[in-house]
């Protein structure tokens, strides 16, 4: 006899079934077309080109009329499998199994894409006339992929259709061990760069004719490795810079390399704008280097800037609904990754809240069905709460 | 009508028209036994093969009886051509054209085995009943190799066979611009190391789950490029370490790494012993770790221990013949890379002297004929002097 399944785990259940390794939509957007349209959503199925990237399928749908508007953002890609054969359950099943339920996106994010979407038709139910504002779901394909085609092309679609946002809530998983710890309200930002150091190849033996670029180098990641950015603030970790890598490739130990390569990564608070880093950076290292250096430094275009929400009333609402059903209050945090809240927080306010992401990417990717439910729950607080208070 | 060319030269020529590209031996060595068999030497053509190298042809030849022994070391294997068609004159051809002869081989070191041998030659026409001594030839195929099967094994062979040396001379390049400039007395010392720091690969948004091993590593360069060895003495420049390369081979911006490798060849004087700077620096490199890195230093197996050479008869006979003959008084040297004298150090007293080098390993290789001739005459005037005193 199976137990009958919640709407959450059935969604997130029927989301898993769907192969949606990134780009592939693989059925997954059409689980929730068919779950919204007959509770009266107007869905559009919108695809994303740019040369050389893939294209890519996402999804907006959206139910009621007037404000406030809220748009829960999230992605069913996933990341790959990897190497089947060692999970303990078929990554692309939905196995339930001692209370869990298993497979790739579970936690990142089908499982936070599944919850809402049962707490919006349940919403929707209880309101047959309509929420007192707007409900929209911003579904993309092209989260762990190159983000090209998904929620930046997405939030300009929606504005050209003369949509406005209110507020954003992104199902990503922000919880490290329990299901409420932490809601984000905001990233840091993250800027990468690239120094190179010139020199002149040359003869071990003869080094008075060569010029090796590598002693300048170090005079130069000295300077990056030592930095205090500064000692962060009630809502962010302080700055921290990471040198990611450096290379010469010069096998032969008689040969004095004509040049040498660095990479590194800063992840920032709002102390810093990327200009203000940038700048600072460049300084830095002008008085690093010594006089006569032949050396560049290149920042990498994907950079951005941190953010922090400054929407009380939409962190204390969703604050207030994880502590009624949790009985947990999250810490506001701002650590982690970089997110498409990155995109929407130059649309609306936006938080973030979703799953435990202790397994997100790994092998046996899994969620509590207890935590689904309870998710739902949550979301659907906070629906009650924003449009009905 | 083609003029008369000289021994030097016309050996020469018959030598660079053998492309004996490394460990290729074409014919070279023939040329040497055909010349040197009709003149009274006794001519052994040795093979030496070595698992994972390749089969080396070598020759030892050998005239007179009793002593003093002085032996002429050098090889006839070169360098590849590279690029045929960049050359002005065909490589393998020993073009004459403007006071010049061209090709592979014709500085490093053919045009110094053909001066020899020429030397040789002239020397025992005028001495019928030999030399009040004996002179032997010591040539390799595998100089510009690994130099697994040649000089090294040679030496132990010609020692097995019941030969002693009393004195050589190897016959490379060592004249930076003009012939007379420099006989090399000695060599530095060569030593190579590698370092590699472990740490803990991790995402740069979290980095405090991660252990970037690339500070670690600076502290360790930074110990290593600040180094002086030491200032240098009358017959030796300071001694030197280059850092030759740093790799880590991340591509990922937001990915800490979790290894870095780094390597250093250090050119030392007689300051030193292997011995003695591997101490100093493996005690200069645990000062400088920070507490509980875990990194290793490994230093590779082909080093060699500087040396000079003290016997001051030998030098000033050579620098004699080399002022009587150019006019010029040579520098005593002991810059530049390694060569064959370092295995033949251990066997006797060892100086080299032979053409300009300014050429060697490069497109258009070519050396002057007056050049080829003159060295010969050096040749023909130490061995009168050495042997006739
Ligand atoms: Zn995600
Ligand atoms: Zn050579």
């Amino acid at each position: 006899m199976t137990k009958q399944l919640s709407p959450a785990v059935s969604i997130c259940r029927d989301l898993i079934r769907c192969p949606s390794v990134t780009p592939a939509e693989a059925g997954a957007l059409k689980v929730l077309e068919d779950l919204l349209k007959p509770a009266g959503f107007e869905v559009h199925r919108v695809v994303f080109s740019e040369e050389g990237t893939p294209d890519v399928e996402n999804l907006f749908a959206t139910i009621g009329s007037g404000g406030p508007h809220f748009v829960f953002a999230g992605h069913t890609d996933v990341v790959p499998a990897g190497d089947e054969a060692a999970w303990t359950h078929a990554p692309f099943e939905g196995t339930i199994s001692d209370g869990m339920i298993h497979g790739r996106g579970t936690a990142d994010m089908k499982g936070g894409v599944a919850a809402f979407a049962a707490a919006a038709l349940a919403f929707v139910k209880a309101h047959p006339a309509g929420p007192q504002g707007r409900i929209s779901f911003l579904i993309t394909g092209d989260e762990e992929g190159p983000a090209v085609n998904g929620t930046a092309k997405l939030l300009q679609w929606a504005k050209d259709q003369g949509y406005t946002f209110d507020a954003c809530i992104v199902g990503e998983p922000t919880n490290p061990e329990q299901l409420g710890d932490a809601i984000k309200v905001g990233r840091r930002g993250s800027l990468s760069g690239a120094l190179q150091v010139r020199g002149t190849q040359g003869h071990v033996a003869y080094q008075h004719l060569a010029d090796n670029p590598i002693p300048g180098m170090l005079k130069l990641l000295g300077a990056l490795a030592s930095i205090e950015l500064d000692r962060g603030n009630e809502r962010f970790l302080p700055s921290n810079l990471e040198i990611t890598s450096v290379d010469v490739g010069n096998t032969a130990y008689n040969i004095i390399p004509a040049k040498v390569e660095a990479r590194f990564n800063v992840r920032f608070n709002d102390t810093w704008s990327l200009d203000s880093l940038k700048a600072y950076l460049e300084a830095l290292l002008k008085e690093a280097a010594p006089n006569g250096l032949d050396w560049t430094l290149e920042f990498k275009p994907d950079n951005s800037e941190s953010f922090l929400t400054h929407d009380e009333d939409l962190i204390a609402t969703l604050s207030a609904a994880v502590a009624t059903v949790t009985g947990r209050t999250p810490e506001l945090s701002t650590g982690g990754g970089t997110s498409d809240a990155r995109f929407i927080k130059n649309y609306c306010p936006v938080v973030e809240f979703g799953l435990v992401g202790q397994t997100m990417h790994k092998v046996d990717e899994q969620v509590a069905v207890a935590d689904l439910d309870q998710l739902s729950e949550i979301y659907l607080q906070f629906l009650k709460s924003y449009f009905i208070k």
